[in-house]
């Protein structure tokens, strides 16, 4: 029987082990998918602080079920481990770890490189190696497989496949999860595409098979670029708006009635996390290679890049009305997790404010009901402090930075002498509320 | 009974004269939605022409339904004129007027000025008044509203109501039409909302106010741009995925598949019409009085600007791989409307291509089946030729440049020597198919 066939019918009796690199909000929320269907999962992760969570049950991604997890940890489907050498007895692999920006923008890919040489050097024959991390096109070809051909001395193709299926995970959507979010792959060889196929069968509902890696890597880089650049227009926009006294909020909900043709986007003081203010920029380095310039791309990074420096303008304004300034001015800022009712702080641009404005001499707090404790740039931490009628009150500017759902706009309205709402969580502008 | 009670009281029994002012494809369909309600339609237009035409029954615009048309017209609850004194007869006037780019891409108000002197000089009290033409925020308070009071001596929110309310029109979409898409409403007082939501209730499905009418300018700026930014962005990314040998259309169909946080925009050789193209200016332009560079709109402008250009090249390398030069080689070009199954070439990229094509010694031919002639900036002057086997063998170079559905790929394959597919109607790449 051929590497092939052996490994077609052990996904067919779901008698195979899958391995993940990196137990983080991809790889976590997967490694459970395929546990949950009776599939031995080994969960590979270098923090010796998430192996030892996991393997005593205890869940740290807000979109992966406690007690699911803690179930499956204790019918032993699921084993956490920092010991690469056990990639050997899995049959399929896939690569989940973080692919960031180095200090000056560039595509950090260590994380990747570091997981396809653990990979080719316990590699088995007859294993499929899918990469999620989202990157440049050609990575997988160009990249992925030249490193683990040279160590494992293997073959794709004839003694192991390789695969680009790209995560769309969308941290707090309660709608869609990694089972029911169509998923995309693309292959190296077409034995590898149909083996792919069959195992990502097993975990999620509906699989798009596109002809190449590089088309899977291009479409994720297309969907989260689409974002980047229409968050952009709608904040340059909305600074326009400002200008002419235009309320852009109601301009998107009366745009929003179009019913063909348009999709809404909402401003605010840039864009966080772990995708977006990325993504599009592994496809600009790549563009580089081509001699092509991403001007759209390029665009929008650059109305991103100063959206905190012009919201902290904005502060400095609403203070300006009371005759204050920001330096010697105490601030409190609501929220700063990079989108409503998650506990991420990656890239938001929250603390980027902060940050600035601590610069500027401002005495800066902050309450957010998701996160206990933040650390700036500059080294300043700060414990998340209470929302408080005496906290609001305190304060001589109040910044809105985050729409958590459990705000209570009447309340922080009520209780705040000056708000500076980059959220639109307070409905009418005033002298006191100043508002993007 | 105040001038309000009278118009609302006419409103409730439609015993009212409606004037709709310019008889294009705003205009005819709203005229026609009234009339089609029992309302008197009073249809002004300076073209002879259209006047005529339409006082035979005689439709020109392919959205309206033809014998809906004649049947009002017999009934004479559609009159047509170019004698705009009879203005004084309207209860209530729609302005739907264009609203070009002069030679320098600046907004060409004129036509609004002339429609509103117009109005001005031949005013009733007690009337309402309503823009529909695409423009920059603020027209509707600082540049109509002063040159009606001027020229009538009446004043806004006392004698005449005053409203702007975007015209949503999409040519050709078979769902969407100007009864059942919801319009957005801004009136300068509160009585003129309440005015203007009874009286397009008549004719419309859902009426969605806002604050004013500078919110409901911009919204219809905002749903356009959003369109101008999403297909200068696929189509900047149509030309890296070239290079890169990646292929767009299969890229865009699996990003397709997210279900979530994506809607999906198709390359081509840019955008065309009397919309997309030109109602992103209108606000560049008002922002420079405020002081504000519109980035994002810019840079959306300059791809578009620059894909006629890159479609020669396009043209000039197929035609390379034959060593041929587009000098003294015939380009025959399918498709000259600006989308699919339109007779409409205003603003076509198809026409820019041809141009170029022309002044760089092509022989230019066209076929398309909804438009006979064309007549380009260059002067040249082309009849539609015919779609038969001689003809496309005849050509050095079949561009295809607009997806009419009734172009049979199988046929212009097999048929043609050598192709330039601008629009994904061929599927598959090939020696003799190049694919943007």
């Amino acid at each position: 029987m051929s590497n092939k066939e052996q490994l077609l019918q052990k996904i067919e009796s779901k008698e195979l082990t899958v391995g993940v690199i990196g137990l983080g909000y991809v790889g976590l929320p997967l490694a459970v998918c395929f546990a949950a269907k009776k599939v031995k999962v080994l969960g590979f992760d270098t923090s010796y602080e998430r192996v030892s969570k996991i393997n005593s049950g205890d869940n740290y991604i807000s979109d992966v079920d406690d007690n699911k997890l803690a179930s499956l940890v204790q019918q032993e489907r699921l084993i956490a481990t920092n010991d690469f050498t056990t990639l050997s007895a899995c049959n399929a692999i896939f690569i989940c770890v973080p692919t960031p920006l180095d200090k000056f923008k560039k595509p950090e890919m260590s994380f990747i490189e570091n997981a396809c040489r653990q990979i080719g050097r316990h590699l088995q024959p007859g294993t499929f190696i899918s990469l999620e991390s989202t990157t440049y096109p050609t990575t997988t070809e160009d990249f992925v497989q030249p490193i683990i051909e040279e160590e494992s001395g293997l073959k794709e193709g004839k003694d192991f496949w390789l695969a680009y299926s790209p995560e769309r995970v969308d941290p707090g959507n309660k709608e869609y999860s990694t089972t029911n979010t169509p998923k995309v792959l693309g292959a190296v060889s077409n034995d590898g595409l149909e083996i792919g196929k069959a195992i990502y069968s097993i975990a999620v509902d509906e699989i798009h098979t596109v002809s190449s890696p590089r088309i899977a890597e291009m479409v994720k880089i297309l969907e989260n670029t689409y974002r980047l650049v229409n968050i952009s227009l709608i904040n340059e926009l909305a600074l326009l708006a400002g200008k002419m006294d235009i309320n852009i909020w109601e301009v998107i909900d009366a745009a929003a009635t179009k019913p063909f043709g348009f999709q809404a986007f909402y401003p605010g003081p840039g864009v966080g996390g772990h995708c977006i203010p990325l993504d599009p920029f592994y496809l600009e380095h790549i563009a580089k290679k081509f001699n092509f310039d991403l001007s759209m791309i390029h665009t929008a990074g650059h109305i991103d890049l100063l959206m905190a420096h012009r919201m902290t303008v904005k502060i400095t304004s609403a203070l300006n009305r009371q005759k204050k300034a920001i330096n010697g001015s105490s601030i409190l800022f609501l929220g700063v997790a990079y989108k409503p009712d998650i506990n991420d702080e990656r890239e938001s641009p929250a603390l980027k404010i902060m940050e600035e404005v601590e610069n500027k001499g401002g005495e800066v707090s902050y309450h957010d009901p998701f996160i206990s404790t933040v650390e700036l740039g500059t080294g300043g931490r700060y414990d998340s402090v209470e929302l408080s009628e005496s906290v609001l009150k305190a304060a001589d500017c109040v910044v809105i930075t985050t729409n958590h759902s459990e705000f209570d706009a009447a309340f922080i309205e009520k209780n705040s002498g000056l708000i500076v709402d980059l959220r639109n969580v307070i409905e009418e502008a005033s002298d006191k509320v100043y508002k993007l």
